[in-house]
């Protein structure tokens, strides 16, 4: 099993008319390729994964595979309420080259999805799975936040390696680091919490800014591994408004409008996400150029 | 275009042994042909649609259609975040003879579902639908509430006939009777606001209850017709009970337990739901007996 | 005890510079006193009860029962987390002349809010207090929800005679009347809910808008109670977007705004509220004319 | 004015039959002096300063300031939502000798507290004050967050020198730090954030915890300024199951028992508030146990 560790983008997925362009996503690969990034995160929230179709997520998932460098770490994002699906799709993603399976937690039964149920789900997900499995917990989308004592169990499960939690709550992060198996991965999930993830225990991060800003994420966990958390903690700082930007405040749209200013293809997203309009967009270059990502 | 008017169950999916089960679907449907339920909505909320897979979901449209009574109206659930999938989808279900799309808000990018997001959404499924659209608004399984200014301006569209509103708030059923168009349809979602959405100004109720209560349900709705509504509230204030216990309390599993003990086929549900335990049956039946549904 | 019944309005509180104003106190309720309200709630939410001290609370209610017409009931707002302070003020307000006590759900520490606790809260308040008890749930300002089988247990308290319910859930309004004592009085606590609470069993509405729209609140109730429920409706459907206007959307300050433009004094609010922008007024303006509230 | 830094316990208030107990007090007292704690929260959330009468307020700031060792700092809690009452029982502090105010934010008309509500509100309150005013977050209880954009703001006034924060969002500890004036304190409000705090900028915690374990709480904010993460983190990690236990699991009622099973004086909490069962005792007993806590 490949070394989880390190800062991975979950990647925009380009679309050209409306359509999946898979030379665009060449483009943008063959950037990133030059950096430091551990990995790709292939339809995560980010990538618009419950935009596609099942067609075009085995596509993404196929040429994400092709134009990597080897030695980069392909993470699908696999999961939904259907355990059918996930499976189905998560083996897909190992026969097309995915290293790990980026699983969300099921959500659609908000007041039913407790410990036994995940405990389930999960459970049979990886007993079925060919590669891997990390957990996605991201209650800002799902609206369902998964608990530690449900993560503990789970980390028990020698396919179950790991998980993605986007919340910005640090404690939850120690507790899960604290109370799993050791070899068990926690990885942030959003770049406003790599400088408190990374000091509380956790190996890396799967961040929308890495889309745009590789370099700056690398740096901050390099520099926490490094034991120099003041810088650590100033480039965190600098990053936030960055940060917010991309995800709560613009988007997908408002990630994707970046990527078009710093030489990526962004492009728009889709329906029913929408383009920013054109005040939105000079805020957001504005941000990037005071946060110095956009020189 | 059929007559939207009436009571309709969302009827629940039968698996055996974790598989679609075609000749549990036609027992339960047989029982409810002889009743006055206006007709089937297949794959709610209710019927685990978000659990099953596309050829599942295809096998159970063609055969709910087989075998309906020919007067019973037919809805299928389409919905998801993916509009591709979502017009795909519809279109199969109206070749497979629904008259109706039942189309979810999408939720996914929850805090980005706006009014602009919603039009944009349902404009174009409606737009390349066959068949007339129903939009479903459930915040308990979303967590997204769609505005009345939006349904206003959606009800416009000569393709979207009416909105499934799964809430208790009766003061959103009489906005959306009062803000939109003179004949688009509001059906409640949930038996508990039958007597308040009737009266409101509802024409119909898409409701759990209705897989066990048919007849308590066209009852209520019979006798507010027929103005008796001292009645009607005695009525509804007895199957508040049955129908939290199908419900908010023991979700589908308890739902389809109750089928079980009413000569219906309830079965299991598929994981992540899991089965009731023995001292969450005994409950559900006690209230079964209470309510006079089981005899 | 007066009999519980009829429409109430949660009377606002003048200020002129900033000083409580028995005079537009009197100015105002002499206007009141000329309609078929049943009382006035002085204290309530909307007389921006937490932002006033405990000596004008004491002037505001002397007052209130000085200029009200005799026939009028009193009801004073005394409840806070505070279990001392609450039974000192209710037995105050007893003292000066108040009716009934509404005594809001404790709601600081949210997550133990539950069964036991507010079983002893309010049996210990309504054991020592001189007036009978209505207990006031508004869970857009509290944060908490009580139970029906709270409020069910506590209607068996001989000083414990109803509930002000502020929610737009038409079910827990059919629950409440149906799981509590035959003579305890449900009253709805927004205008939205007026229609949909009265035909549910409700005796009453504690309304903000029954400060600018007393005659059509009571209107609505009168219909209802002749079985006219068609002309009901249709004056329940104009009266919302004018009870939106003075409650969710536009406040306290948007409610005595618009009691400035009817001949009341309405004047501003108190800090931390704030009174409206110029736009703010143009709109509530508009509404108030379109509702035909204003003429 | 006195340097703001380190570990502060929110005390908690002793009733003795529900009858405001200086002499426990005093006992607690006794031994925290014997601590490095660098003062004392009386009327604190954990003081159940909402469930006091003024006059209880008043005698136990005098009386914490009476029995404290001259060194401690004494920051008194004195917001509500009504701001007559904050400034003058602020005031009333600091006659009775308080170094700081710790004002609450207002909350009760929750969708209406924006930027400028908060800014007008701190603004006067820190106007008419006669000691420094630290700001106070806590949207468990208050059901409000107050954003970056409104603290950075009141940063710039005089009187206004820093704000208590008791969420576990460590992106937004980063960004009190980083965007408020250069000498504004930034305080966490729980001891699971302790660690994530103050490496992110922090300069100390009120905390629960610090009134059954002030030394562990004071080890770990030595550590980090001693930069050793590693061994600050594992004490960290151990104190979390008894920080849930003493705040989110048991609460008030939870601190209180530690307290008497570790030689201070708990007693019972107030009504709402109620007393821990035995098994919920016994648990709480044996986290204490095993986090070394009790011994």
């Amino acid at each position: 099993m490949k070394n989880l560790y390190g800062i991975f983008p979950p990647i925009t997925t380009p679309f050209v008319n409306g359509v999946l362009s898979i030379e665009k996503l060449q483009h943008n690969i063959s950037i990133w390729n030059k950096t430091k990034l551990s990995g790709y995160v292939v339809m995560g929230s980010n990538g618009e994964a419950v935009l596609l179709t099942k067609e075009e997520k085995l596509k993404l998932i196929e040429h994400t595979k092709l134009f990597s460098s080897s030695e980069k770490i392909i993470i699908a994002g696999t999961g939904s309420d259907s355990i059918k699906e996930t499976i189905a799709l998560t083996n897909s993603a190992a026969n097309l080259g995915a290293d790990f399976a980026l699983v969300l937690t099921p959500s659609f039964y908000k007041s039913e999805m407790k410990h036994n149920n995940y405990i389930k789900y999960f459970s049979e997900v990886a007993d079925k799975s060919k590669i891997p499995i990390i957990i996605y917990n991201v209650p800002k989308f799902t609206g369902v936040d998964i608990e530690v004592e449900t993560v503990a169990e789970l980390s028990k499960h020698e396919n179950i390696v790991g998980i993605k939690n986007s919340t910005e709550n640090s404690r939850q992060i120690i507790e899960f680091v604290s109370n799993t198996e050791q070899d068990f991965k926690v990885i942030v999930g959003t770049a406003s919490m790599l400088f408190s993830g990374i000091t509380s225990g956790a190996v890396g991060g799967i961040l929308a800014l890495a889309n745009i800003a590789p370099n700056q994420c690398i740096q901050i966990h390099k520099l926490i591994d490094e034991k120099n958390y003041d810088e650590a903690l100033k480039l965190q700082q600098k990053m936030i408004p960055a940060n917010k930007a991309v995800t709560s405040k613009y988007g997908v749209a408002g990630l994707k409008y970046a990527m078009d200013l710093l030489g990526y293809f962004g492009g728009e997203p889709r329906i029913p996400l929408l383009p920013l309009n054109e005040k939105d967009k000079e805020q957001l270059k504005h941000i990037l150029i005071q946060t110095e990502i956009l020189r």
